[in-house]
């Protein structure tokens, strides 16, 4: 396991997402299953369905971090262009992949045979390899260091699990939470110092309003768990020293 | 009402939304707003609570778009940086807006006072005016074309009701939907015909799995109502053709 910080960027596809229509949950999913393999998820782009918007964040995007996800984008549709536009992008032509081809024919065998449109789903850029989608035959599409998953979120999931452990990673980042019934702004000298005085750790505040009541969630993070544990107890210490109840694991 | 098209760039800033802890709710919400203001959200990003990572996607979002809205990272906490970094890639000192000031005193005034802590949320960039928040005191603030929003999204919401018919807009998008037990693959031609058939509408495929069936939603978009209502009973009758029974609304 490496020291060195590995950091990925996600590249969401779609006009559904921008519009309002559909709650993303793909940013949450892919974030969390990057901090499992030691990646940092450093940005997140939404991007419509535009090949020039498309094509601009993968420069940018793919450039900046060792790995690079995108979802949305890769079905049979004519909305779907996201092959086409890391294609154009990387100067690559757009070819059939034969074992992807291969899948969706017997995917496709009991449902109607492979037509025109499906085989849309088989198209890559040219020297890309597959992502297994254990669910719906059209498989995610890897060139590069540039992960293409579906939009769908539970197939999206199904193709970081077929990647699980696959890639080089560093330490995973670990977090703990301590809640406190608290306005944040009561505490704000005292979250500032505990972090100074905790190297390697990082605070987050969080506030809520809950029942009637103000709290706030702080959450450390860190890729070392001696000194995650140790910020922890500095600031339960501090809390409670100021005459504050902190609850474990937040609230 | 203006036939230009006026559009927005949403900038999510928190570690909490890239640790995958906190699933954002501020892009679906913001985008439903900004289309009944007849302003289209044309592209978001999300990034850390870092200057350079603020500072350099303001600068390329701000400038391309008529608005740059973002979320996160203005309470009175040391990871709260918005302002500051907002500040500095604009050029701007930061001051101390008295009305703000006045407001939090106010508001703190039955709740321990105004602490250092505090008044940092009456810091603004120079020349900024403010955005009333009916909710916590500490209110949003405006400078130039960038609307900054509390991350919390209840208390966003609440910022945007303030700016609710303010702000220069064209003709809003509209939307209707048609569902459709198909698989989306086997219409893919047909939706594809629609839309080139019907000039100004757009239309978005969304497959789902349901009850152990495939089946989609079509999304039709135009700012023109007769253009909607008209490639909607187009895509019906070609549905229909095919031996299909669209549902209105969708599924």
């Amino acid at each position: 396991m490496s020291d060195r910080i590995y950091t990925a960027a996600l590249l969401v596809i779609g006009d559904e997402i921008l519009s309002g229509r559909t709650q993303d949950k793909n940013i949450a999913q892919i974030a969390s299953w990057l901090n499992i393999q030691g990646i940092r998820l450093a940005e997140v782009r939404v991007v419509a369905d535009r090949m020039e918007a498309i094509g601009a964040a993968v420069t940018a995007l793919a450039g900046g971090n060792d790995y690079l996800f995108t979802t949305g984008g890769i079905g049979p549709t004519h909305d779907d262009i996201t092959i086409d536009a890391i294609a154009a992008t990387l100067g690559l032509p757009v070819v059939v992949h034969l074992k992807a081809r291969a899948v969706l024919e017997d995917y496709y065998a009991s449902r109607g045979g492979l037509t025109d449109a499906r085989l849309r789903m088989a198209r890559v850029p040219e020297g890309a390899t597959l992502i297994e989608n254990a669910m719906s035959g059209a498989p995610g599409i890897r060139i590069g260091n540039i992960f293409i998953l579906a939009g769908v979120p539970h197939i999206a999931g199904l193709m970081l699990e077929a990647l699980s452990g696959t890639l080089p990673g560093g330490k995973p980042l670990i977090s703990r939470t301590v809640g406190c019934w608290v306005p944040e702004s009561e505490v704000a000298d005292t979250l500032a110092k505990a972090e100074r005085d905790n190297e390697g750790c990082q605070i987050g505040s969080y506030p809520f309003f809950r029942d009637g009541r103000v709290g706030a969630n702080f959450v450390v993070r860190s890729t070392e768990e001696a000194a995650l544990d140790a910020c922890i107890a500095d600031l339960n210490a501090r809390l409670a020293a100021l005459g504050y109840e902190p609850v474990a694991e937040g609230i």
